[in-house]
């Protein structure tokens, strides 16, 4: 089969790239979390061995991609590409772990929609018959999050409802265009970018949800599948209101969205873990990805995934400038593995 | 002939795309320099008739799109891909562009490489098979830039000899994998971040230099193909210092590099302008590949060009942190047009 565009924003491999290795860091508080003992590296103290949070995630990078690379039989050298971005101003995470990898590299800006965007483009790219093996990565990290969009640490400043936790946490895939068994990226819905007008920085869910909505519904579109197709729906980083706008959405449209769950409520204890509305940033979903969700794939505990990381394309500059906070979403069908 | 991978860094689209429009936007500054003639779009106060000059650069965006569209034939809903990124925090300048232009987006982060970036991943993608039309869009501002990098414009701060002049500008190219006549990407190498060591935020031309020496070399020994193979080999911000470092590397393995620019030293009139090293930022390249090197390889003054853009994935953050300044340089190899 060729490659090939499907209605307005899908794009279908001909021949579907395979994962052949995932791997995970997270922090201290998302290992006190219900994914606890998923990830493949740890830190007490959220530095990973460096001098500064910045540091700290182009460390929590190179772990998950050398984690990622372990279970693949690979090593760096001999991956063809690197995609990778993350939150920080000139996404330095990504920019310092790629100088470590010396491999051609694509350095990303997708805000927390990051592991879609790189996993798009890797498997487009892939399957585009260019190359052999590519992987893609992306982090967060709560402390360097909090002063570079927020107020600093010190400060402690007082949370709203909406608020939610930027994880500490990292998530890289190697995937192959080689036919082989394991998960495969079969389709792959490229978002654009929504904005309804939030302005409230401490409300990303419902900034970001109607990304979420639009993209999840161009899939079915696109593809003439329906929801119940898919095993499990789950979008990045929405939290419990984000969550709740999308399953509302659908719903207006006479939709039920049974098998829909974000991220967000995934790697945190909401009711003990005091993250308010739930987990957000590059990490979460990336983490939820190579922590949970393709280990659960391998195991046959889901058949068909429908991975949508979200981002919001703000900046604290456009905050000011009294700008609303464009978000976007790509949709990453997921299948086999078993 | 199919999609192949050359050596380690270069990748070859069996069926060329074919660059079917080109756009630009350039300010005051830039538009009293050598290519004065050359842009589609100016404007007196540099704000293209937004509020901020943050705001200006999605403006800067729109118009060069506008403008190669318009050259295309097409209209904006007409695109597969938008690919775009600048060099604001969070790229910001291409998010909120990105909204208006309401496509499916991929958003980069490569500094002033993402011209390149940009070009090589559409060029991938629309070879590869998916969609029929890709752009590719990036910008700087002087004023955005000097205020995120450097101190306050109010603060009237020196400049020293090695500084570059970040340019006012965007560019904006729209492809296709339709086979048609014009200029066609015919081979693109993907760079590797390198690092020398060079912490002077002041310097960036030092910085990158490596980067564009590394890419150049891995293009020739990739492909086989000499220097002189290419009428015009262009790199894209290095500036006088970076220019010489580059010409002084090749002259070391005793490859004379006799048709080697760079877009620094081509957008500005040195002697007139007071712009020191030359000029930098994404906009640099972009408007000179859109004011001045796409036009020349439609009027046949040059049949092959390698446009090499080129990037520093600093910020200010990893340089107070005592970070040196990692570079990256993508080579894109044009050719035809007549």
């Amino acid at each position: 089969m060729e490659n090939q565009k499907l209605g307005r924003q899908t794009f279908q491999p001909g021949s579907p790239p395979v994962i052949i290795g995932h791997g995970s860091s997270a922090g201290h508080k998302e290992c006190q979390g219900p994914l606890r003992r998923h990830f493949d590296h740890t830190c007490e103290d959220d530095l990973f061995g460096a001098k500064t949070w910045e540091q700290a995630e182009s460390a929590m990078q190179q772990l998950a991609l050398d984690a990622a690379l372990k279970r693949a039989g690979l090593h760096t050298g001999d991956l063809d590409l690197l995609l990778a971005g993350d939150l920080l101003n000139q996404c330095i995470g990504s920019g310092y772990a790629a100088r470590t990898a010396a491999v051609p590299f694509f350095g990303l800006y997708g805000a927390c929609s990051t592991m879609g965007e790189s996993l798009a483009l890797a498997t487009l790219l892939l399957s585009g018959g260019y190359g052999k093996y590519a992987a893609a990565v992306t982090s967060s990290h709560f402390c360097s999050a909090e002063r570079q969009y927020r107020t600093p640490l010190e400060y402690g400043s007082q949370r709203t409802p909406t608020a939610q936790w930027t994880a500490t946490a990292s998530g890289a895939v190697v995937l192959t265009g080689e036919v082989r068994p394991g998960p495969r990226v079969v389709r792959v819905t490229v978002g654009k970018v929504v904005d309804k007008g939030i302005k409230d920085a401490n409300n990303m869910g419902a900034a970001m949800a109607p990304a979420a909505y639009e993209t999840l519904k161009a899939h079915f579109e696109d593809t003439g599948l329906s929801p119940d197709y898919y095993d499990l729906i789950v979008t990045g980083d929405l939290g419990s209101l984000g969550h709740e706008i999308v399953t509302d959405f659908f719903a207006h449209d006479g939709v039920k969205l049974a098998n829909y769950n974000d991220c967000g409520l995934i790697l945190f204890d909401r009711e003990e873990q005091d993250v308010h509305a739930g987990a957000s940033g590059c990490g979460c979903s990336a983490s939820v990805l190579c922590g949970y969700l393709l280990p659960g794939l391998l195991a046959g505990r889901w058949k068909r995934i429908l991975f949508c990381p979200t981002g919001a394309l703000h900046s604290p500059t456009a905050t000011m400038q009294g700008e609303s906070i464009p978000g976007i979403c790509h949709a990453i069908g997921l299948e086999g593995g078993k």
